[in-house]
């Protein structure tokens, strides 16, 4: 019998901005095409009926500042700059009004995606997990943990690449604002704490190359860098 | 600032056969369409050239014996028994001939499948993930450690609803075994100890409904047991 060796915990984890203690991430849900600008890059019209979702592992989350393997499988990673919400109390069929009350904090984070092996599973009909769900794909800042009274988050989200400007939007531009998302998202999925949700890219999404150095940020909730090396 | 509870450990873990150690789980990939009259009854031809993966949140493990409930979001909840393989030792690009020594052991899990929503997301190209990696779909029943010198598979599977047996077919059926499985995962990310690989399922897949009772086994690896409650 093979003696194989487990690390003594697999429980990843992200950071939370002047706390010791750290946010357990359960599962990370994302959001598809959820700023108008996005949908129409990528060739749809804007949905208004409701978002769709796909997921990345827990496991696929990195700290800021990290040096990121340009990914096998691909020729075509991209970046895509996303409001991170981390869920503190769970819930199934959250209603919008107090869909807020259910958050930890917000965050920074940067859904990287293998293009071409999303572009491949789209016209086939196939599933989108391995362009989305790879290795190290979830680049996340510390989280800002939410103050009583002022649960909402608004205003600049950017990215840049090499110090150029790639992505600029406002968080105000959402199809779907993070109330509306936790609701839908808690519809067919028991939310639980530890559960994070990437909300969605704004337009300006392009590939990455061996290294391209990534900065990102969002207003109020500090920043986030990568190298792809 | 609202004072959310964190359970202590979130960590997934499935039973091992014998023994009080738990198989810790990291990530759970599953194959699409690795038997050739389950492609056929979906409507696809059996593709031949390579398989494609999709993935469910380590989280959604739950015991054999297990009652669960109708999931939301769906009319149309279907079985799908399979193989599953429990990774001890990583690696990437993994070669075939090597690759049943990184298995750890064999279960026999059911991938429960909102097919309404994967049909939906289907058509439009849209990612399959809340199809499949919703709370509770992924039963897996003890697994059973490799031995030494003994490392493959081989033998029948069969699901049976309420007694009736609905799939049944032999892990020779498989299109892609499961050491061309790990050889193909192993190329797109770098696998982990503590990876599940759900293997795919035979034909015979169909509706489960409320006070069902799913039985299954795979030769050498026992049974499974759930209740739609």
């Amino acid at each position: 019998m093979t003696d194989f060796a487990f690390p003594p915990a697999l429980q990843a984890s992200v950071a939370i901005a002047g706390q010791p203690a750290r946010f357990p991430v359960r599962r990370i849900f994302c959001v598809g095409r959820n700023y108008a600008d996005h949908a129409r890059e990528m060739g749809h019209n804007p949905d208004k009926e409701a978002p769709f979702f796909f997921c990345k592992p827990a496991d696929a989350v990195v700290e800021s500042g990290a040096t990121i393997p340009y990914p096998p499988d691909t020729q075509n990673l991209h970046h895509e700059i996303e409001l991170v919400v981390a869920i503190g109390m769970g819930g199934s069929a959250i209603p919008v009004a107090s869909a807020l009350s259910h958050v930890f904090g917000y965050g920074v984070g940067i859904d990287l995606t293998r293009r071409d092996l999303q572009a491949v599973a789209k016209a086939a009909g196939r599933p989108w997990d391995l362009a989305k769900g790879f290795d190290l794909s979830a680049p996340i800042a510390p989280l800002h943990r939410v103050s009583a009274g002022a649960q909402g988050v608004q205003g600049r989200i950017w990215l840049a690449v090499n110090g150029v400007e790639k992505q600029a939007a406002d968080l105000a531009e959402m199809i779907w604002p993070v109330a509306d998302v936790i609701a839908f998202l808690s519809r067919s999925v028991t939310l639980q704490p530890g559960d994070l949700i990437m909300t969605g890219t704004p337009a300006g999404v392009g590939p990455l190359v061996l290294g391209d150095r990534v900065t990102g940020g969002i207003a109020g909730l500090g920043e986030i860098a990568l190298t792809i090396a």
